[in-house]
């Protein structure tokens, strides 16, 4: 038990100001608007820019030393603060998906920051120092590389494996996008987290599904994330008149592809327990013309369980449908470009979040979460926890995307108490 | 019978210079021609300019007068013939598909071209003033409209019509295009070709299908051009996401689409008669992202058949899938953007093509045209013919595309001789 904090009190005297976190989050929301109310904040984009000097602005007033890393994640720390114990980290990611929300990310980095803010107005004495991070390109983007912030820093992918990427559109390489914003590519592989280099990672999230709506609950410990399973396929049929040809003639590649994208919504509709998701979220059709019939199609699937023999029973039974395919003449490449398996979070963490919360709200929901994050690859490198907050009408990744400022607050302060709790129980 | 063409001898006698077509085939497809062979000659792109100023050249090499209409439709005719009747006009389309063959269209234009070079060289004393003709804009385009030029030229639109087309991604007027390409957009209503105006119009075309090739036979004469309905639709749903949408929560427009497209192959199977075929062949999916649940498509269906009745039929049947996806809660709007039904040919000039095929090459095969031509709407101001040549494999809009050289000089002798023989015949 740290004397210190005794001296200012019991954590729990402390509250976050929900004005200011509010007042926080239309301010950053400004960045990367469309006129029909989403967020296009994708990695590399002029509003990823645009938010970064906000959040580096801000975080200089609060009287933080604020610096990006090489791949460009910002922290900001207390330059007060001189524990030479591991860092608590907290935070999220300032990027988002096209036509998305306005709380996916860009609201865990702020309750990350209203958490700082009020310590540092507290002037609480931490023994660990506490560090706010907004991590680069969490969400999937043109470079072609998800929470790439938080794998950079926890060794998953090297300097060597981002050199290959480039802009989808643009053909931009990665390492300009990242010198662009901030980061210094060619010091990736000098980034020194390993294992057990934090103290703890705890990041705030909303849930992006209905269950805690569905339970009218502000705010949940998360259990385990989800493992997620993507692949990048192609579908080579024949592309021929689409007037000349007759039907009994065609490889058409879009109809091969509807019968894969209803085959997987019927190989879903197998399990009972909803814990198992499949999409196919892109796909492009060329040559893409009315009068044409498609003769290729390039499309992800993407298939999610936080059991992952689910996820490997739902590929066994599409191979079977893609063997189908094939013996009709189709030629088909299958890439597999995720295979993240479910992640436990550290259970010590999930028991203090589950206190405090039930302190907080009287609740004390855990959750799967059925998203991935970055906290998914910081375990790499040290505890990890997570909190959610309740998605009005489980909708995310569009512009309908909410969470009530009442449910943000007590999952804000289930976050400073959770700091300030692990903060003494932690080494 | 004129007594001119007598002196010079019977029309047979003249033969096209086969060697001289090919060389013109391959120097017009070096414009818009990809890495992969496929020709990329969109209404108003450079290469359309390009291949524009081609064939002006050439024409003007030949000895003809060479002007473009308001449209930019290219005419060609013999400053030395001085007859007043009305013209017989011959042509086709220099424009293409995306990663289009280099026979479509081109072919035709190139055929019409040899036939006036062959008239002229034998200096074929003509009752009729003979026209070579390059329209505009025949296949689908990102301004939105195809076979424009022969619209313009039979007042199906007017200048008012058109003034509402912009270029889908560059937002270009299509009235600055034509302006572009040589045309003069503020005169097209000055355009005067009524019913009647022409003596005849005949257009040589690749048959884009496979059922000369089956017969293997060279050309046929056209009975008719196919009806030709065309919706362009959307579908909204919930855009969402892919991992925390419980799979019976979601509204996935993808989904419903490929309900749609594989609906409309099951319905067009009941058909035993492979004349009626219906394509789904362009589609855009929003926000096409791997993570995220498709909330919107926008697509086109296209369905054709040389019986009108049977397109009703299908779509009445399609009605029916439209109606579930609604009651699922999926909002949709069909816009009926082409609704052509089937042309016939001109019976004289049916019997002449197939007289002349038939001495040219012993067969006499009469087909159905399943493609859209600018013969179709040509109908309105003239007696109207077409001649198809075979296409290797069925093969078209694509860069497999193919026509055998033996085939092409059979039609093009088949297209002189008709032209001759019409030239006796019509008033």
């Amino acid at each position: 038990m740290d004397m210190n904090n005794l001296e200012v009190g019991p954590a729990h005297q402390f509250r976050i100001d929900s004005g200011r976190l509010q007042h926080n989050l239309m301010a950053l929301s400004q960045f990367g608007k469309s006129q029909s109310g989403g967020i296009n904040r994708s990695l590399g984009s002029q509003a990823d820019l645009a938010s970064r000097q906000w959040i580096t602005h801000y975080w200089q007033q609060m009287g933080l030393q604020v610096e990006a890393d090489p791949i460009a994640n910002i922290w900001g720390l207390d330059p007060n603060n001189t524990s030479t114990l591991k860092p608590i980290v907290i935070g999220s990611h300032n990027d988002s998906v096209p036509e998305g929300g306005m709380f996916d990310g860009a609201l865990g980095v702020l309750m990350a920051t209203e958490v700082m803010q009020t310590i540092l107005e507290a002037k609480v004495d931490l023994k660990h120092p506490l560090k706010v991070i907004s991590l680069t390109g969490e969400e999937p983007n043109p470079y072609q590389i998800s929470t790439l912030g938080s794998k950079v820093l926890t060794g998953i992918v090297t300097k060597n494996d981002l050199m290959k990427l480039h802009h989808l559109e643009t053909g931009e390489p990665l390492s300009k996008a990242i010198n662009r914003l901030g980061g210094n590519f060619d010091k990736i592989d000098q980034i020194n987290y390993f294992n057990n280099s934090l103290a703890a990672f705890i990041e705030c999230h909303i849930e992006q599904g209905a269950r805690l709506d569905i339970k009218k609950e502000p705010a949940a410990a998360v259990d385990r994330i989800t493992g997620i399973y993507r692949e990048l396929v192609t579908i080579k049929g024949e592309a021929n008149h689409a007037g000349t040809t007759m039907m009994s003639c065609r490889k058409d590649a879009l109809i091969a592809t509807s019968e894969i994208d209803l085959a997987l919504k019927g190989i879903l509709s197998k399990y009972t327990d909803d814990s198992v998701v499949g999409t196919l979220g892109f796909l492009e059709v060329k040559p893409n013309a009315a009068n044409i019939i498609p003769g290729e199609t390039i499309f992800n699937l993407d298939i999610r369980s936080g059991d992952f023999d689910q996820v490997q029973d739902v590929v066994k039974q599409l191979d079977a449908v893609f063997k189908t395919l094939e013996s009709q003449g189709f030629q088909i490449s299958r890439e597999v470009i995720l295979n993240q398996k479910p992640k436990n979070m550290d259970a010590e963490i999930i028991a203090v979040i589950k206190s405090t919360l039930k302190a907080e709200s009287g609740t004390n929901a855990v959750l799967t979460s059925m998203a991935g994050h970055d906290a998914a690859n910081m375990g790499r490198i040290g505890r990890t926890g997570m909190i959610f907050v309740r998605s009005i009408g489980g909708k995310s990744h569009c512009s309908d995307e909410f969470s009530r400022i009442e449910d943000i607050e007590v999952a804000c302060n289930v976050y400073l108490q959770t700091i300030l709790e692990l903060d003494k129980e932690l080494n």
